[in-house]
């Protein structure tokens, strides 16, 4: 390769990371607003959260077309073929993540503040208090190419798995007292499942970041601590 | 090129085809199985629908893994290049309609055949028809290389959002009139849900499928009909 063919080719590369970090950052700020927007009622900062997720979109598109171009006019071999699919992969990610912090955004203007019992509140600022640090180690891990660091959050992912039981079991109990609380804890379910949601999406970027360090995918099966599926017939019975 | 590498590579491309087909019946299947064991509370049934995914993780990881060694070895372009992209593509949605359908297989098994109001049985099992035909078509559509019969696919999803709002709607009521229905109506909400985004997932392949022929993306946002999120409030007012 040409000295001018590597460095195009650099450039291309320093196009994608730059664009994954600024999806990155939008990302997490949606969650932590639309978070925020949930538990304190605040609706404008809601309509924020909706109208910031299109530049994601955008985004991945962008990201999408310019690695396959990338492909396309440079042919990588190994690891900076990798890199350039590794890019697709987060980026789709990142963009769900995103659709995720949105959805919980819409429902935070369709509970429209209404006042949620405190001991659920801190269960959700919980989950998405310890999404939010896996969303910025993976990213982190993701800019560093440092695989220990994504398989550390690969590993967490069960803390986030078993807290979303405990706030499901919670939110059961709180409908089954009162059918006037049905329907905003209704809500607070599907908010619940999309911040262990966006927990899911954080272990397949760690687990990209592997795969683009190594080579090499990290196993299938991953413990899962997710057991509302079982809490909800136990707390119905 | 030499006749020697195109017929690798058309080898490579039928290899593809191959395993994105395989991967397409049994997604089709676990979802008619899953829906079946869930409504007539078949517990078995539900037990091979959840045995099954682990397949399509496997051929998910094949077909990554060909592709990605395709372009690497063949350096393909244009449309051969946005073949294997799409392969990786439809794959990854393949699976997570693979994912969706095992996680109502689980919630059957929760439920363990308690018996649902008939009228919801009847919303779920004619949104599950739909998806089906979705699938199926998309799945066509992808065979056939197919741009109308995608876009078609595309533009009907509206029509499985309309009909999730309103189960979405019945089994808040359900919920409201006894408590001891919340437990099993939570299940089938998060049923009802995972079928509404096994339909996102079909438009998803036909976006794909578009963009493999003509190498246009369609337009980012298509019409939803999904007013579940205004449903909740207006049923809990």
């Amino acid at each position: 390769m040409s000295e001018h063919i590597v460095s195009s080719y650099d450039n291309d590369l320093q196009g994608l990371r730059r664009r994954i970090s600024e999806m990155g950052g939008i990302a997490e700020k949606m969650l932590v607003d639309a978070i925020a927007a949930l538990l304190r009622g605040d609706l404008p900062l809601a309509q924020t959260v909706i109208a910031s997720d299109s530049r994601l979109d955008i985004l991945q598109r962008e990201i999408e077309e310019s690695a396959i171009l990338t492909i396309a006019r440079r042919q990588p071999l190994a690891v900076d073929l990798r890199e350039t699919i590794s890019a697709i992969r987060v980026s789709g990610d990142v963009e769900r993540i995103g659709d995720l912090a949105k959805n919980i955004a819409k429902r935070a203007l369709a509970i429209g503040g209404q006042l949620q019992p405190q001991k659920i509140a801190a269960g959700v600022q919980h989950m998405s208090d310890l999404v939010l640090a896996q969303l910025k180690d993976v990213l982190d891990a993701y800019a560093q190419q440092d695989t220990v660091k994504a398989v550390d959050v690969w590993r967490r992912d069960g803390a986030i798995d078993a807290l979303y039981t405990s706030v499901f079991r919670e939110l059961l109990t709180y409908m089954m007292e009162d059918p006037r609380n049905i329907s905003f804890c209704t809500h607070l379910l599907f908010c619940a499942k999309n911040i262990e949601r966006i927990g899911d999406h954080t272990t397949n970027i760690a687990e990209t970041v592997h795969y683009l360090v190594t080579g090499e995918n990290l196993a299938i099966d991953r413990p899962k601590n997710d057991r509302s599926i079982d809490a909800t017939v136990g707390a119905g019975a």
